[in-house]
């Protein structure tokens, strides 16, 4: 159902005219209907101009023809399409009089609401296995020639009239919103994926003992080994950066939102610009940390039962969905060198690339947090100045814009990641030191120390762009290595607290290593013996395979 | 049959006297018996001294007791153990007269050979689910003070007499040489691991095109983005790197295990210190390369059926298993800090180490291969004399030295990776100089620029230790950065040429997407409509659930 709510239900409430509605939204909110949310085609995912479905409109009968023209025309992905969906937003090529009006979102009748059974001229089925998300009912979708009446189009914004006329939007950027929607939530989503691999990972390591480095002491908890702590501890940190940075983009999202809504979309560009820088590097954070996580449990975080290895194929998957990460980190990069641009003719900028054209001279380096961010902001201003003045050489020397910008794409992607991460270390902080006045002291401080240790780790992670952009020096380095060692230290006696304050239910977290109790091993063995391998003491492989192998006889 | 063959016989023929080799190794090579090797427990893997299981030897009966005290002394993860093995070597405490002499290797008979029932005293199973290897049959081992012969304890090196008495191996560090064997193995198979997933990357990047650029030409191949190229070409490069690094260490072990022979253990240690590094540098790239391959095919590389997730499950299970990368890399590091202390009283080095000691000062920098190699080197020297200072200021400050080492392991893990990069760096540059004398110029062209790629990629990725240790300069950094990108605008046209003279059969690369011919969407469907969930158009979970919970019946 989780398409059911959150894809097909809000497209009828923001594309869906207001009688379109009042048919649809009460049997989808009564799940008379069950929907889903079909874009995505076997050809095509992120360029969606690119989309082959095509919605012809037919005067005579005042019906839309849609169609699969190809095979890479099929929709391929949507959950829940494949067996569970009997209905489901179709994106598809809008034609009416020989003309072609780009794409457009129509309601389809895909199953007899009784039978379950495929209409006519609708070809729908399962994708097959995945990374994860097996339970996710994936599916295909191609249409022969199949007809639905005019008033499938969801008409809230453009419309086909009956005679074939096509009637534009008032408002193209209103669909945005919903893009960015879901990149906003999805840099929690990645907060609370964080919070979950830590939990595990933290409980494990405080579980496991292992080898001796002092003959006469017992093994020690491996989460007292410094590399473990280097593994997990910004895993931890990284998940309240996110849930804060969050928290900040919903806030952003609402006030443009409200904006929207009374015809200003001045705003909107600004949010979708950070909106995806910030899901790219969120996502990528997210997966490789929960990575990193699952490595610190060595063999046992390999074990399905574990949970780890599915966390990391659902939270490896939103580097993909909703945009990919390159792509979007590239969009983001537009907004940048665009920004450049306007400052550079002396226009005002938003709020969040204002920092770009800061003139000032190199301030002496400072290892703080503010220091810190503000070198960071030095690294993503010099970076888009560079990919800026790449492009205008390769432009003044008769390459094409695009061509310029594509061979400029790799050090774009970088000054649009270092963007994103001053975004995130500054709200990270600011956030943090606002909210702090109203904790206890000893609270607040250990809040202040994970956005100590997570702004000095991004430092020490990209100290080669510090190097190359601000005064730090190579003693200032030194420093930071130390600061962070300290940190380690100082959260360690916190780290299992931190992680129970996480408060995930072990139902949640469903993992024989990360259960409150600690009983790591009994579960491990607990769950092995519910495997159907397991279900009798010889399997049938072997008197059917392997003694007559054994015996020479296969 | 895997660890059969691959640790069951060897251990045979290393471990076993000549009357038990008689008597084991023709059954086993005739498959009579099949058998696997069980070292690792549910609490313990890296750390061999704290495995539980015992072997107790019983002078009265001449037999050892093999026990597990605990349910943490399970043996836990050996391959074909769970339904396939009726044989196993079982790695236990040795203990006679009272006195633990740690652990030894013991033959052991676990289930019948007609009837494939596990014995009494014997609890054998499968593990369950995990991230891939789903056909290892993985499984778990328990004794219940099992009665085996005095000749089960395999007595080539150390023996038990029949009265009790222990007689001690006369070479201890030859059981060394199966491990370090397996390490250099791995090496080879990361190559190998890299050449499919660039193969399967590069032809779907081919295949699929995306976008419009530019309005008025048709949408290009992926492959012509950068971006695409930045993720790709490094996989391409990397496999030829570790291949020709895995051939230099196989050389290397050979001339090694021939002197061990003749009883002369000196370059040992050596080749322990590079084949730990090499190991865990080799697998991470290999694992993170091969996710980037995979995330490089948007969503269709998240489908099974690309098998680009079971590639990453098979390569990222390599940077755990066989030596944990970090607790390798400290191993390492442990050679690399006694290096530096008997160079600093002045004592020669061993030929991978040697630079180590270059009191040379630090030369002008150069943006050739060679300079950025020696640059490698300094990095290297440099990170191991940092630590060396850290940790005699901790002992000064009267830490132990394992608090210290503790303290300093994350510069430590650093330190051992930068020794590593410098070792494949130069491995890879001086052998396919020496190759390249006998191959037509065209095609030394081409491999020298995957080496120059692959320098250049590095040199990059760690501007930050170059900018700290040696005298490269911001425009050199730059420059570097160009030379970047025109390497992979002068590779581009022969990436395809590049994986297919890897020469992998579409039945190895089993893949929708990587297949010789391209036919990647047609393959998709085809693949799709093999699921078991597309056996009929409508579920049964229709009729049983989905029906009833649309009607409120639920």
């Amino acid at each position: 159902m989780a398409l059911h709510f959150s894809m097909f239900l809000p497209t009828l409430l923001g594309q869906a005219s207001p009688e379109q509605q009042e048919k649809w939204v009460p049997r989808a909110v009564n799940m008379e209907i069950i929907g889903t949310y079909a874009q995505t085609e076997l050809g095509h995912g992120t360029f969606l101009r690119g989309l082959e479905t095509t919605a012809t409109y037919d005067p005579n009968t005042e019906e839309f023809v849609l169609n699969s023209p190809t095979l890479t025309a099929y929709k391929w992905w949507p959950g829940g399409l494949a067996h569970t969906a009997n209905h489901c937003v179709v994106v598809a090529q809008l034609h009416s009089k020989g003309v072609n009006h780009g794409v457009h979102p129509f309601i389809v009748q895909i199953r007899d609401e009784d039978t379950h059974m495929p209409l006519p001229g609708v070809k729908v089925g399962e994708i097959g296995p995945k990374l994860s998300f097996s339970t996710a009912n994936n599916g295909f979708l191609g249409f022969d020639n199949f007809r639905v009446p005019r008033d499938s189009m969801l008409m809230k914004n453009a419309q086909v009239l009956k005679d074939g006329t096509y009637v534009k939007s008032r408002l193209s950027k209103l669909t945005y919103g919903t893009m960015v929607f879901i990149r906003v939530m999805i840099v929690t989503d990645m907060a609370y994926y964080l919070s979950v691999g830590a939990t595990i990972a933290i409980r494990y390591s405080a579980v496991r003992h292992q080898s001796k480095p002092k003959e006469n002491e017992p093994e020690p908890q491996i989460l007292d080994y410094v590399t473990q702590q280097h593994k997990l501890f910004i895993a931890l940190a990284s998940s309240h950066a996110f849930r804060v940075t969050g928290q900040w983009l919903w806030t952003t999202f609402v006030r443009v939102n409200k904006a929207l809504t009374s015809g200003n979309a001045d705003t909107l560009p600004e949010l979708h610009a950070v909106a995806c820088c910030l899901k790219a590097v969120t996502t990528r954070d997210a997966a490789s940390m929960v990575e990193a996580c699952r490595m610190s449990c060595g063999g046992h975080g390999y074990m399905t039962s574990s949970y780890l290895p599915i966390l990391y194929g659902i939270t490896t998957a939103a580097c993909t969905y909703e945009g990919e990460n390159t792509v979007l980190l590239l969009q983001t990069a537009r907004s940048l060198v665009k920004a450049w641009q306007k400052g550079s003719k002396g226009k005002p900028l938003s709020p969040t690339e204002a920092y770009l054209m800061d003139k000032s001279p190199v301030p002496k380096w400072e290892n703080t947090l503010d220091g810190i961010i503000a070198g960071f902001r030095r690294v993503s201003a010099g970076k888009v100045q560079d990919c800026v003045s790449k492009i205008d050489k390769l432009v003044k020397m008769g390459t094409s814009y695009e061509d310029a910008w594509n061979q400029t794409s790799v050090r774009l992607v970088a000054a649009s990641e270092a963007h994103s991460r001053a975004v995130i270390l500054a709200t990270f902080r600011a956030e943090v030191s606002r909210a702090a006045a109203a904790l206890s002291p000893p609270l607040a401080r250990v809040l202040h120390q994970l956005v100590h240790l997570y702004t000095v780790y991004w430092a020490l992670e990209r100290v080669g762009d510090l190097l190359l952009y601000t005064s730090i020096a190579e003693r200032d380095v030194q420093e930071l290595q130390q600061q962070y060692e300290d940190l380690l230290q100082k959260i360690r006696p916190n780290t299992v607290g931190l992680v129970d304050a996480f408060d995930l239910r072990d139902e949640i977290l469903n993992s024989t290593l990360g259960a409150y109790d600690g009983r790591v091993y009994e579960r491990l063995m607990e769950e092995a013996l519910k495997s159907p391998l397991n279900a009798e003491p010889v399997n049938q492989s072997f008197h059917k395979y392997l003694k007559p192998f054994m015996q020479g006889k296969l």
